[in-house]
């Protein structure tokens, strides 16, 4: 495989033109693509229909006047040599193959296919997959999926995974992460995960790189692409198939080699790469990464509005890695000012529930609460845990939603303070049960989400997740950072 | 402190009249009693009103005519002494004091206080708490927050911490759990945890015991419980603050001794109870346990759609302490018949997405399917992950509907086979995002999630929970049930 250069790419991810070839209503490019900019320049290829989502359907690519820079292949596995000598006949210059059934099924017959693939596109075209998504790429319309979001953002993810790309969309809009590039790259017959790492280290439009793979056919051309890449931007990676049993599914998922899970760890220490453990952990510190300033050391406060997580919350910190430092004098004498003594401490985690009800006006806000912990010299980061919906309705009744308001900007305006003007980083956590029914509830959760979110604070549902992406920012800032 | 009898919880538990003293339009406990059959039996006590939730209220507990059994004091601490006194002069039996701000605070005079209360009730009256939320009973109607389950249950909970106990309740009522007590008990300056356990224990309704503890003043007598109730009934125990920064917070909350994280492990070890890490845990554990079958080894399948994912599900659950085993050769040969080649896999994880569309009468159904895993020798649990819905919303459309109820049936059958007819626990993960704002998307996704839960099978919203609830039911039982 010859090196890449950068130019090369641009089809990849800013195709002018781009053709679903197998084309269909159920076939989620064409959903996706009709969702993006790049509908005016889609062209849809099913000789089994006229006309598709009211736009002509051609029975060939070789019927198309107009030029197409990109095509997504999406026919039966044994269609796909002829279909890819079209292309090639067409001057397509990238190609993706969704289709899947070949090496990865662990059949003779299929690999000899796969190589017999790679032998018509040799040199002639350049090939994503197949057994794969293909690219996202919200700046130029290109989509897999319609449930991503269209933004742009500074988040590009590699997957070797499909359905790990697509979840990684999914759920990262969700937690309002915004992306560059998401490339899902499957049984990379042509261009490979190390390709993909140069691409997104050059790409100024990505700042931190999310990687899930399950294996490689080159292991020294990847470690070098990782330490390539982490030179220039924070690179996070999840290895699939880490046991025995997860590389025997990894070998019947992408066929990859799925190697011992001790030379895997070994090669992101060894580039810089920081790995993490599940789909969470990556998506979660990806997102604090992408947004949030990084702590210079462990100690960080929690506040929250129940003691009896607070203890809980403490744990988990300290057995995350983090530690929950008694304040400093000056912090605790000024709080005790503010607090009320019955049921609220003044210790770390601050349970200090009255606080969230404290007006402006009032002697002692939530705003005024948050700006004396960042001032601590104990305190490196802030966690603000917000778990007050249910409490506030049942107290305030319709008066909530005006109070909740307000108590939204007390809330962000220390934040603010925190982050932007002392430099810690806030992570906030509005916790939210995935399976909560009480509707109202759940807009009031997604109203404060959205808040803090539009002022691109990293929020989480849970403490848990919160507490992993905190630690995932310190151990960054620490271990891996360039200094 | 002497030792409880039995009868002595029938106040506690199962009072024929309660009263609330310090009530209000805001606090908790009257809107709970309110919403349960307790309204009947209720009394509210308070000088400032006449009247509150169209009930007299009363402006002391000495004015009212009926039998008391049972008081909630929810009065400032200071006001504590004089209540209780009346609370004896009435007759009383139990009372619970909510009222915070005693020696938790770690103030002297606060500390003074607190015993002023345990020398008025001295051998006069039984107390739970101070700081505590006192005693939820769905079978007598006694209730501590408006957001619980009024249905009855197998699940008992004991709780020092007050807004724990709340949350297992909210949360549990979320997953189906059901409850037959659920007690927080605070500062415990009379009964303590080793009565609880005691007491539940011997409680024909109660069959698994949840317990969150942050510390003890007697740790032998605890340890005898523990090892009394754990010899009954499963009791797993999350203990809070064990590290350093931890148990400091603590001592804030409950102003309980933590003591070292080392010897609560020993503790718990030795005396048969399953020492879980966090609330999520806990949570998760005792609705299995509470709900299903124990498997015998550690082989588990997982029935997927998504290859991408089955790899890393199979490193977790490995990492977690089971196993993901090949099938036997019979069940290879089975699956064979009907699963497609291209992007599925018939190793395990079973990566079989296109059985999910199988209608009864096409050659093999998912019911069909899962038939065939609970069969295998190698595997002794399996997990079904559904994560469908956004697929079959897409290419089904408005046809979603039936093809679902039909789906739910087929899984259902299947899995009842392997439950009821093989004795196989059989976990289901129904794949919500706490954030996930498509209505539609978490309405097709809830009526799965009670589909599952109307035939008791545990659902989980997520792999990781369903994974480490499964991991939690195999160590029950191979290392804590007694043979």
């Amino acid at each position: 495989m010859k090196a890449q250069r950068y130019t090369d790419f641009e089809y990849f991810f800013y195709p002018r033109s781009v053709a679903v070839i197998g084309a269909s209503l159920d076939d989620g490019f064409s959903h996706a693509l009709m969702s993006t900019k790049m509908r005016d320049n889609l062209f849809l290829v099913n000789p089994k229909y006229n006309e598709l989502f009211g736009k002509r359907c051609y029975a060939s690519i070789l019927n198309i006047k107009d030029n197409i820079d990109y095509v997504v292949i999406a026919v039966p596995a044994l269609l796909v040599p002829k279909v890819l000598a079209e292309c090639i006949e067409k001057g397509v210059k990238a190609v993706h193959i969704f289709t899947a059934g070949f090496s990865e099924t662990g059949l003779e017959e299929r690999r000899r296919l796969e190589n017999e693939v790679k032998e018509i596109a040799n040199g002639k075209i350049r090939i994503i997959g197949p057994n794969c998504m293909g690219i996202c790429c919200p700046k130029s319309g290109l989509a897999f999926t319609p449930d991503a979001s269209t933004e742009e953002g500074p988040v590009g993810v590699i997957s070797q995974s499909g359905t790990f790309a697509e979840q990684f969309l999914t759920i990262g809009k969700l937690r309002n992460i915004k992306f560059s590039k998401v490339i899902s790259y499957g049984n990379a017959i042509d261009l490979d995960c190390p390709d993909f790492l140069a691409y997104l280290a050059d790409d100024p439009e990505t700042k931190v790189i999310a990687l899930y793979m399950e294996g490689t056919r080159d292991g020294k051309r990847l470690k070098s692409a990782l330490a390539k890449a982490a030179r220039k931007k924070p690179v996070l990676a999840l290895k699939g198939g880490v046991t025995e049993h997860g590389s025997r599914a990894a070998s019947s998922h992408t066929g990859s080699l799925a190697g011992s899970p001790g030379i895997w760890s070994a090669i992101f220490k060894q580039t810089g790469v920081a790995q993490v453990e599940d789909f969470d952990e990556l998506l979660n510190a990806t997102l604090a990464l992408a947004y949030s300033p990084l702590p210079s050391e462990k100690g960080t406060t929690i506040i929250t509005n129940s003691g009896g997580f607070s203890v809980l919350e403490t744990d988990l910190c300290v057995k995350t890695g983090l530690e929950v430092p008694q304040f400093d004098e000056k912090t605790a004498a000024e709080l005790r000012k503010i607090v009320p003594i019955a049921g609220t401490s003044i210790s770390n985690p601050l349970d200090a529930w009255p606080i969230f009800y404290n007006m402006p006006g009032t002697p002692g806000t939530l705003a005024d609460a948050i700006k004396i912990l960042a001032r601590d010299k104990n305190i490196h980061s802030i966690i603000l845990h917000f778990d007050e919906i249910s409490y506030l309705r049942r107290v305030l009744g319709k008066a909530l939603e005006g109070h909740l308001k307000t108590l939204i900007d007390l809330m962000i305006s220390g934040c603010q303070y925190a982050r932007d003007e002392i430099g810690k980083p806030v992570i906030i956590c509005v916790s939210l049960d995935a399976y909560s029914e009480d509707e109202e509830d759940r807009e009031y959760h997604l109203l404060v989400k959205k808040a803090f979110e539009n002022e691109r604070f990293p929020v989480y549902p849970s403490l848990n997740a919160s507490i992993k992406a905190l630690f995932n920012l310190y151990r960054y800032s620490t271990e891996f950072r360039k200094v």
